[in-house]
């Protein structure tokens, strides 16, 4: 399979997994009108704001890599994309990084007012874990989808994601050393990714093995994103990237170009998809997806 | 049993099982010195401001009401403590309620700014699903355990709690009709509370009869004490309250008695406060805790 053949085929298969999530979340997420509406449109004009959908699509391809069936994967799918817009409503707020536009449309808080905004995201966070829950999803045993809750939350967390977001917001301004911006994006976005893969592997009835492969898979493939991202939004255009270029670091924030310069971030980013493909080669056949995603991110430009 | 009496050992039980979740919820957030520091000193600072632990009690009463094991209803007490926590901390922030003290202290934005705020609540919240999915706690069944995650987290999202607080915020600076106000305080606190004794009941092994039974009781013990809550901020002092006293009708929040009238309130949480203790007096001998917790209610004075 050629490059060109394996990326095109590569983005059929993540246009149509992510067409199933959009309805899935659609389904899934209480309708605009349902009282108070307001909070429900907020969510939903959050959660329908034209993302990629990456961590439901790891979940999925994690899920398939080890012969589970997809729809076994979807409730962690929808948890992790609800999980993932909350933390972006909140991120965008004023007290955050106070950003009026997201992929080119006015966040939450200029929408609906930063009231409503903070409860929009804790009502998405809120209702992740009730899809985690839902009774009428019953094709995973009720002990591995309790290991998922788990999971998920512990990445979400304190000690992960919001751990993160939180040594983000004291880095600003400040010069970081190179451990401390490893951790900072260890937490802030690797966490998420990597459990994204993990729960997949869960819900697809993973061994030890596989969830070890996954997730070393998972660990690299995140962190690559996370330096891919931080080149981009150097280089990247307003229109490519749909938010004002070059913004992490006006800001002074903390990025891997900042620390270690653009061009060993570019040789950290494919070293690490390197381990990626290698991590992953031991599940065989099923790995396909997942190799052809490491070179995708590779690649990206947007 | 006096009156005096029951109530003299309900305060000591509470008391008691107040220690305990003191001690469960210590044991089960992150300590202070986990990086980063910061959330997690936020996140107990927040926890350990001298809370009532009302909700707990309630789930480790609901659960020995039914003949179950206190230990067993401990994670849903830990969770709903860290719930109810985290919605102070949200509602506190300038674009909510704005308010710079409770229970007589800074609160949490005021300490640690509005950033971490935000974030500590966002921890707390997600650190509750935490402690509802730890693998260590392998008392309850795992189906069992995974209702618990979808009640409680169906009780605080957006048609819960979070739902109520976007009706709270909305309603500001405007009459309410009575069907209004009574939605507004089903969901911002009635929710958490009626699951509260559900959660606890669902953890002790209860069946469907005793399951109504505690779902009934929640229900009306939750609104007797919304009321109770709401006459008492108009006739407490802010000594006895540690907060502003009148400062929900000053900001012309929907109260029952700025929409009732004080009599028509007292009158409404005892009726209330009768039809929660019929509710569970088919529960028999495992009912008593649950009928002093009643009286208790109907005679709070802060």
């Amino acid at each position: 399979m050629s490059d060109d053949g394996s990326t095109r085929d590569l983005a059929d298969i993540m246009a149509e997994r992510r067409a199933l999530v959009d309805a899935e979340l659609d389904r899934r997420l209480p309708k605009a009108d349902v009282p108070p509406p307001t909070i429900h449109e907020a969510m939903r004009y959050s959660v329908f704001a034209g993302g990629k959908r990456l961590r439901p699509i790891l979940a999925l391809f994690g899920c398939e890599a080890v012969g589970g069936k997809l729809e076994d994967a979807m409730p962690a799918a929808v948890a992790l994309e609800l999980i993932h817009t909350y933390s972006l409503v909140h991120d965008d707020l004023p007290a955050m990084d106070d950003d009026d536009f997201r992929r080119g449309r006015p966040t939450c808080h200029k929408v609906y007012g930063e009231a409503v905004a903070i409860l929009a995201g804790d009502g998405l966070l809120t209702h992740a874990f009730q899809v985690l829950a839902d009774p009428t999803d019953a094709g995973v045993p009720a002990a591995r989808r309790l290991q998922i809750v788990g999971e998920i939350s512990a990445a979400a967390g304190s000690v992960g994601m919001v751990g993160g977001q939180t040594m983000d917001i004291q880095a600003e301004g400040k010069a970081l050393d190179p451990t401390t911006l490893l951790t900072l994006h260890s937490k802030k976005t690797g966490a998420l990714l990597r459990v994204s893969l993990r729960v997949g592997g869960l819900a697809g009835g993973a061994d030890d093995d596989a969830m070890a492969s996954l997730t070393r898979y998972g660990e690299r493939l995140g962190l690559a994103f996370q330096i891919v991202d931080d080149i981009l939004d150097i280089e990247g255009s307003s229109a490519e990237m749909g938010k004002t270029a070059g913004s992490d670091l006006r800001k002074h924030k903390a990025t891997y170009p900042a620390v270690f310069g653009l061009e060993a971030s570019r040789r950290e980013a494919a070293r690490l998809l390197g381990e990626a493909r290698e991590a992953v080669r031991p599940l065989g056949a099923g790995a396909a997806t997942l190799l052809a995603l490491a070179d995708f991110v590779g690649r990206r430009r947007s």
